[in-house]
């Protein structure tokens, strides 16, 4: 077991790490070379440009300013100092109220710890039973932790009670929370500018028909049934093969570049290798070899996006649906259509740039294959990812080391290793087990078929948040105890889970805290330093860039990865509450790491990252969940490790908490949740009546046309497709145009409404 | 333990006196002067009348026409002959459906019985294992048992296929039965004729405002949300003291009529005493006593419907909301109005008659609650109504009755006596702790705020069906051996109960036969004989009818009680299904009960019960999870069964067969259960046409006009309240209807949409 003082040199190494990290960043973000790695967001804005243009030659590209290197904490205040109101124009909502979780974790555990110091650290002290067991080598941790009141002592009451204040101080914060995310999107939603999304729809499963075209069929579809609100509509052309070849044409292109200035520099004419990567089969002109290349590609490309064009194939039976009012695209989209309801399946239109075109065209029945198959698949990855990280584990220790490598014994034995390899190595171990994970659960929630962007993130981290939750929380308290959990867990009954699980919680604040210092602390300085991007720029800067937009293409200026992050924040959020009651002085460690994270983060996001989608805040819901599910697992928890402690009477009085915190989130689910989810009628009347008194004569059909058009059609300078302009002209969309029909127009109508309910009545049947 | 001959006696017992009631039946139905007890239907629809108009004096009571008799089982056939789509019209959708229920449970049993009796009980009957235990008393049906099959033994294999073999077939037949009720109930609201609720849509939560009245604020809130769509409204009285008084002075009423008879009979004066039941207190004539009571009443009604009238306070925030079209109210129904999730809650309009007035005006945070409270309530009514079942069949085995009861020994020591205490008493002793139930489960489900009959059922019948699977299912297969089953449970490993449960199935089947003849053989035919309605008719036309309407009013020809009988039906399904593949020899049973329901049943529907409301079938999905629910226990207690019986290899195999079920499950939910939910767009559009070109010039409003009206106001010949009708002349009703909008009401119009909006808003937030 970790001592005192190991604990004590795990932190001075750590935050000597951090602290070195800070100032490399400091140092190297006032060079101007770098600046385009540290700032790219106002690159990306356009309100800043290369500051290389003035000054001498080396001024380029070293800072020789004395002065600002002793303000180089300077960028944390600058940080902070940016309103949320501004910050939102900036960066938009996701990024801020991703920052906000940060906030809301401090807003939690601040009191948390205060109480817990002022409260239960005094009971725990004086409660001696740690010194009286002859035998037990234990460290001051333990002492302050709930292992040091003795079983069945009246001094757990102080416990049960405080973690009812806990809980309920949390649900209020929570709560409050969730009311002002949803008032800011709200706001956020009402202030948004037109966007083609806010009047579109997303149709999916479109059934087949024998005599027309999908658009045809799209379009008399809406033209007959939303006859006052249907405006226009974009098929989706199965153009995955195509964007592979404009992919690979672009980095031909690059390649072609970077000989290109190769050859400018150094006179020679470079050459390459027809084989794989250039290191094989014979020796042919660079320059010369890869402008053939590009043609041939350019040719396959044309001949391809020709095909996808002209054959109907290629037009797969999902479609955006474009309405003349927010309103009409509101009722769609929370609306069934036909009465097979996995045919014609409306919902909102994701953002053009958050749409993922390659889940478009999934049929109802193997999306549901697809989620049981892959719910089977996350369950065997989450329990036999075990085995590994057990077997590293179990090597991880100073016995286990000198087991497999006796001849490192006299190293070893050295103190200051000692502690290194007792603080860092079952950090790094798991650390390094789960950076291959989230690419992994990131495919997993592709083949579910979902059809955008943010929501394939928000689903990821679902599964990331479980994956940590077994893995990382649980796995770590009990292996050492019990192996295969899973099957131990089928062998015990569920009042016993708890109780294993929670006697082990105590004994592993130390394993926690060295974790929070690497992971966390290390980690959150690391991302701000932003190593891997810094390599990067200057590797294209030297050989790629020729013009300014060739080094706008070279930043990488990343983006906030939600899939990854927040399930990190629920994990330590997880260990704050968990511990809050058992072994306080883990507190700190945390609150440290949520503070140093809310700075960096909100400074990346300012400076730095560039979002790919704006979803309007649309996890919070998932966030708020997962928050809850961490309630209800240290509640079980608490309840478990109260039990071992015969406090017989305090355990039930427990009971009624994870009741009462599911009951919370149901309620907060049905108060607040629908704001992610739908959109409500009034307020798209609101927007509708407002645009057409300020803009009586907005061209809608026109500013909607091209918006969601397949990106690798609208990189081209080729023109869209002409079935889709057809339709301008189209006698049924006229007819829908019109309020009033005339009795003849009333019969025909009547036919074709008829004619399409039959037909897929027809399908429901069958 | 209950051998054969026991179960041959109870069976012959149960079979004459069901026979019996069979009889009874056949010769009283077959009385003119019962003919409004057996067969209410008919003269409800107007097609039948009092046959006792021609003939003799002796002719009108008692049929003398023996031939008749002969023919007494003639319902049979008849009741089987009405083809189901005459039948629908007859007695509509829900009706229908449910008796279909029997027809599936057969369509899903008898061939499981032909299989277990083919494969499974030779398998069985040779494993000879009970015959090699010594000191072990056991009957045959033991021997056709899963029991008679030595631990460890390959033969489990069978009993594992076959188990796969039920449960595709069963998938396959609820599929085929879902599929089929989908279509019948979009068939059922496709050819239904006008109806209110078809255009109508239940307004809950309307936010108060200190400027308008109720009904000026949803007027004004559609008029702007839904402009070209809305058409009226209906406010709703909190009229529910004025309903107590109207039922208080309807009895008094029966009491008037009543003396007045036995006046006009006796030619004395009848007397009555003014207190409580007319038993204590001074004598008075009973004729004036009563006639100034229903004076004084009258009175008091009159005051309390102006109260109701003019009060303000007596409107709640709730109203019934009505469109132009279907497609409007489809609309609107289906979408959130209002930012805030909590308020303008919107819903499909009920069936007027199947509204339950008294929940309209539950605000969100309390229904909330109520559900909470009712959830812990129904938690301990569920485990805690055991401990007098546990007590009453302790006392209902025969030496529990001799040591209880020494003097009855010598009475209970005769053979016959003795089967039939085995035979009926443990079934007798549930019915009665049963028979309390319903109503108090139904209670609870008002409590919890449903609006609607039909849904107050539904949700009544969920909580039956988890009060029988826990005190009737596994409280009898468990309650000898473990008395506090949760306590139990929550100290046993999750696996371990299944097996706990599983080891004790086979050992009850002859409990559960018994219990199918009593509770099922009887109870139906019970049900044909109508008892309780019967002498209530004649007592009721003895002393209190008049003229032929009273007669009408007298008939009580009673519901379909769905709260009740279907969870019966799963339960006998469970059964069927559990004990399939353990002990065959119990499916006859069933099967017997399910042939003889479905006849009584249909025989029912036809001639005597009168549906209050009419849903669609719209229980189809409950009915389709429970079946769901009875095949994964039987699948867990199976897995439990084979695992003691050492059959290692075989229960794995049985692991992918829940998760298949429960995936079948969602993967039904998906594409069937929105058409019980939802109205697409679709189908409202293609009766919206229809009846435009049909009928040009209905008028829609004075059609609606008085639907939604509560009964009491209904009943009285009293106008309606004069708020309603100024709507007629409401400048901003007028303004709705138009389409096209000068400059200046468009202006206008902004300001009202955004004046709402900022409201709601403002409510929203704080």
């Amino acid at each position: 077991m970790a001592t005192l003082k190991d604990i004590g040199l795990a932190a001075a190494i750590n935050l000597l790490s951090a602290f070195a990290f800070l100032v490399a960043f400091a140092i190297l973000r006032l060079q101007p070379i770098n600046d385009r790695v540290y700032f790219p967001k106002w690159y990306n804005k356009g309100v800043r440009s290369s500051p290389t243009r003035s000054g001498t030659f080396v001024k380029k590209f070293v800072n020789l300013d004395c002065k600002t290197y002793l303000r180089f904490l300077n960028w944390m205040p600058d940080a902070l100092k940016m309103p949320e109101s501004e910050l939102i124009d900036h960066v938009g909502l996701d990024s801020v109220v991703y920052i906000r979780i940060y906030l809301l974790g401090l807003k939690v555990l601040i009191p948390l710890a205060v109480l817990a110091f002022v409260v239960l650290v005094p009971v725990n002290w004086t409660g001696h039973t740690l010194e009286r067991i002859e035998d037990l080598t234990f460290s001051d941790i333990d002492k302050l932790s709930i292992s040091n009141v003795p079983s069945g002592s009246k001094r757990l009451y102080a416990h049960t009670v405080m973690f009812y204040v806990f809980t309920l101080w949390t649900c209020y914060v929570l709560h409050e929370e969730y009311k002002t995310i949803t008032a800011m999107r709200l706001r956020f939603l009402a202030s948004e500018n037109r966007r083609p999304d806010q009047f579109s729809v997303l149709v999916r499963n479109i059934p087949p028909d024998p005599d027309e075209s999908v658009s045809e069929h799209v379009e008399h579809f809406f033209c007959v049934n939303h006859p006052d609100h249907y405006l226009t509509h974009q098929v989706v052309y199965n153009a995955n093969k195509l964007a592979e070849f404009v992919a690979k044409k672009k980095k031909l292109q690059n390649w072609l570049t970077y000989y290109k200035n190769k050859c400018e520099r150094t006179t020679t004419k470079p050459t390459t290798k027809t084989g794989l990567w250039g290191l094989w089969g014979t020796e042919v002109d660079a320059i010369d070899y890869y402008t053939a290349e590009i043609e041939k590609f350019t040719e396959q490309e044309n001949k391809e996006r020709e095909r996808v064009i002209n054959d109907p194939k290629c037009i797969i039976p999902a479609a955006f649906v474009s309405f003349k009012s927010r309103w009409g695209a509101a009722v769609c989209a929370q609306t069934q259509q036909a009465s097979n309801p996995t045919i014609w399946l409306t919902e909102w239109a994701p953002e053009p740039c958050d749409i993922f075109w390659n889940n478009l065209s999934i049929p109802y029945v193997d999306l549901t294959i697809r989620k049981l198959l892959m719910a089977v698949a996350f369950f065997f990855l989450t329990f036999f990812f075990m085995i590994p990280i057990a077997f590293v584990q179990s090597l991880a220790n100073i016995e286990g080391i000198q087991k497999v490598l006796p001849f490192l014994k006299p190293l070893i034995d050295m103190e200051s290793v000692k502690s290194i390899i007792q603080g860092f190595l079952p950090g790094i171990a798991l650390k390094i087990f789960l950076s291959v994970l989230p690419s992994i659960l990131m495919t997993m929630s592709k083949i579910e078929g979902f059809t955008s962007l943010s929501s394939l993130e928000r689903r990821s981290a679902g599964k990331y948040y479980l994956f940590i939750l077994v893995n990382v929380f649980i796995g770590n308290i009990i292996t050492g105890t019990a192996l295969q959990q899973l099957k131990s867990f089928l062998n015990q009954p569920p009042t016993e889970i708890p109780k294993i699980i929670g006697v082990s919680v105590p004994m592993k604040a130390t394993f926690f805290i060295t974790y929070i210092m690497v992971d966390g602390w290390a980690g959150i300085a690391a991302e701000i330093l932003r190593l891997v991007p810094l390599v990067i720029f200057h590797l294209k800067n030297t050989f790629l860039v020729k013009t300014d937009q060739d080094r706008d293409e070279a930043m990488d200026p990343g983006y906030l990865k939600f899939s990854t992050s927040e399930p990190q924040i629920q994990f330590y959020f997880l260990l704050g509450f968990v511990y809050a009651a058992v072994t306080p002085i883990l507190l700190p460690f945390i609150i440290v790491f949520f503070i140093f994270s809310y700075m960096v983060f909100r400074h990346q996001v300012i400076n730095v990252y560039d979002q790919i989608y704006e979803s309007g805040a649309a996890f919070w819901p998932d966030v708020h969940r997962r928050f809850i599910m961490n309630i209800v697992v240290s509640q079980l928890l608490m309840m478990g490790l109260l039990s071992t402690k015969n406090a017989d009477i305090s355990t039930p009085l427990l009971i009624p908490l994870p009741i009462l915190t599911i009951w919370f989130h149901i309620y907060c689910k049905g108060r607040f949740q629908s704001a992610f989810v739908t959109f409500p009628l009034q307020d798209a009347m609101v927007k509708d009546t407002l645009e057409r008194a300020t803009e009586p004569n907005l061209n809608l059909r026109s500013y909607i046309k091209d918006a969601y058009v397949h990106p690798v059609f609208k990189a081209s300078e080729l023109e869209r497709p002409p079935v889709i302009d057809e339709e301008e002209n189209h006698p049924l969309l006229r007819f829908a145009n019109r309020n009033q029909l005339s009795g003849c127009d009333v019969r025909s109508k009547l036919q074709r409404v008829i004619h399409f309910a039959e037909k897929d009545k027809i399908r429901t049947v069958s």
